[in-house]
C-alpha cells in the first residue's frame, strides 16, 4: 500500500492506473475506521482493480459547535487496517492540501439538502457534496462506495454525481451493526457502556416499525408514534426526529410503500446518532 | 472530425485518447461561432493533441425573459468551421441529453456570482458554472479555453476549477474585435448596421479610459465618469453599468492599480452587450 498526502501524488498513481486500464474504486472516509468502513473497502477491492481510501475530517461539513475538534482519530490503526485489507492507495491530505486557498465554491442540491438532517445542520450536506466533488475530481474513480447508514448523504451524493455528469457509479452498502443492532459509527466512541446499551433503542425501534409495516400497517403517523414511544421509554436517549420518506427524493409520505425509508436521529450522551431502515427489509 | 450528440459517445472517444496518452483541449461554446471562438479553437489545437468543441445553448444560464429562444444558431456553418480548423470531436448534445432528469444540483461561487453581471442576472453564473462542471466531467480535458470578453465568467470558472480540484487548466484568451474595436459576440447578430456602429462606443470608451489610466489617472471615480460621458453621447446605446474592480476577486476598487479590470454592459437595440479591458493594456 502507498500512503500519500499530496493531490499531485494521487494524480501520479491514478495516471499509472489509467495507462494500465485498471478500474478504480474509491472509499472516502473521515477515518477512525470500523467494520462499516472495512465492509466498503472489501467490496471496493472485490469490484475494482485498484482501491483508494481517503481519510479526511472535512471541516466544511461541520458547523460551529459541532464535534470537528473532538472527532475521534486513530491514524496508525487506520493505516494498519487499510494495509491488512490490501488497499492500493491511502490518501490522507491535510486541510491545507484540500483547501489551499479560501474556498468560494460550493455544491448545492435542492430539495435533498435542507430536509431531515439538513434541517438541523443547514451547511452540512453542502460541505459533504463539495468535498466529495473534490475527491471525485482528484481521484477520478469508476466506482465510489458509501454506507447506507448515512442514507441522506448517499442520496445527496448520488444526485450530485448524476446531475454533474461525474463518470462514477455511486454505490450504497448496507449498514454494519453490532450483534445487538447498534449501527457502527465512529461517534459510538463517545458513548459510555450504559449509553451504548441505551443506544440500541434506535435500531430496536426501527426493527419493530419494520415488523409492523410488514404485518400490514401503512400509516406513517402510526408507525412514527410507535417509534417515538419506543425511544421515549429509554431515559438516556433523546429523540431528535423520526422521518418517513420516499427513499430517493426524501419527500415525506403519509402512506408507507415499497421504496419508503424511515430515518431517525437521537442524542445519547455526547453523541448524536443516526440510523435508518427500509421497513420492508428491516434491520438485519 | 467526429460529430456526436451523446455523452456515451464522448466517453468512447475520450477513453481512446487516454489510452493514447493524448492531451485534450476543450472549447465549450453556445455555437453561432465567430472569430472569437475560432481563435480559442486554434489555440486549443496548437496546445493539445486532441481538440474537442461543444455547442450547447444552456437553458440553465438564461433567466425568464432573456433570449434563450431567440439565441442565434447556425449549426451547419458551425460544423464547417470546426471541420476547417481541424477539430477532432464536436459534441452537440440536446437539452434532454444534458438534463435527462430535472437537475437539483447547482454549483455556486460566493463573491463572484452576484456582483456586476450577476447583480442583474442572479441565476446566470450558477447556470454557467453548473454546465461547465458537467462538461468538464463528461470530457475530462487537460486544458479548457474561454474568451476574456466574458471576464466575469472566466473568473467564475477558474475559481470553480481550483476550488473543486478539477484536473483542468482554465485558460483565458484575448477578446477578438472588429477593426473598429467592437468585441465579437454572437449577440452582435441582433444589431442593425446603425446600431453596430453605435456599439463601438463601448470599446472606444474603454480605450479612452485606458489611455487616461496609462497617462497617470488612478481615480476609479474619474475614469468611470469619463466612460459614462463617452457612452451617454451615443444615443442608441443605454449604459447598464461601468465597474472598476480587482481583476480576479472582482472586488470594487477606488484606486486603479495593475491587475484592475474595467467592465461595462450596455443595451444597443435588442442586444445586451458586454466588454472589458485591462486599463494598463488597453483595447488592441
Amino acid at each position: 500500500m502507498r500512503l500519500v498526502t499530496q493531490v499531485s501524488e494521487v494524480h501520479e498513481f491514478i495516471d499509472e492506473y489509467r495507462v494500465q486500464k485498471s478500474t478504480v474504486g474509491l472509499v472516502p472516509t473521515m477515518g477512525f475506521l470500523h467494520e462499516g468502513h472495512t465492509s466498503l473497502m472489501q467490496r471496493a477491492g472485490n469490484e475494482n482493480d485498484k482501491t483508494i481510501v481517503t481519510i479526511f475530517v472535512n471541516p466544511l461539513q461541520f458547523a460551529e459547535g459541532e464535534d470537528l475538534s473532538s472527532y475521534p482519530q486513530n491514524l496508525e490503526k487506520d493505516i494498519s487496517e487499510c494495509e491488512a485489507i490490501g488497499i492500493d492507495l491511502l490518501f490522507v491530505p491535510s486541510s491545507e492540501e484540500m483547501y489551499s486557498q479560501p474556498i468560494l465554491t460550493s455544491v448545492q442540491i435542492d430539495q435533498l439538502m435542507n430536509t431531515i438532517e439538513g434541517a438541523s445542520r443547514p451547511t452540512h450536506f453542502s460541505g459533504v457534496a463539495t468535498v466529495v466533488a473534490k475527491l471525485f475530481n482528484i481521484v477520478g474513480p469508476c466506482n465510489a462506495y458509501f454506507g447506507e447508514k448515512d442514507w441522506q448523504q448517499l442520496q445527496v451524493i448520488s444526485t450530485m454525481a448524476r446531475d454533474l455528469s461525474f463518470r462514477v457509479k455511486v454505490l450504497g452498502c448496507p449498514t454494519v451493526r453490532q450483534p445487538n443492532g447498534l449501527a457502527l459509527s465512529s461517534r459510538n466512541a463517545y458513548l459510555s457502556l450504559e449509553e451504548r446499551k441505551a443506544a440500541t433503542a434506535l435500531s430496536r425501534s426501527l426493527q419493530i416499525a419494520s415488523e409492523n409495516v410488514q404485518a400490514g400497517e401503512t400509516s406513517a403517523a402510526v408507525i412514527k408514534s410507535q417509534i417515538v414511544d419506543e425511544i421515549t421509554d429509554e431515559a438516556l436517549v433523546t429523540l431528535e426526529y423520526v422521518e418517513i420518506v420516499e427513499g430517493n427524493s426524501l419527500i415525506t409520505i403519509d402512506q408507507i410503500f415499497e421504496g419508503a425509508r424511515i430515518l431517525i436521529a437521537a442524542k445519547v450522551g455526547k453523541a448524536r446518532l443516526i440510523d435508518n431502515v427500509d421497513p420492508y427489509f428491516g434491520i438485519k
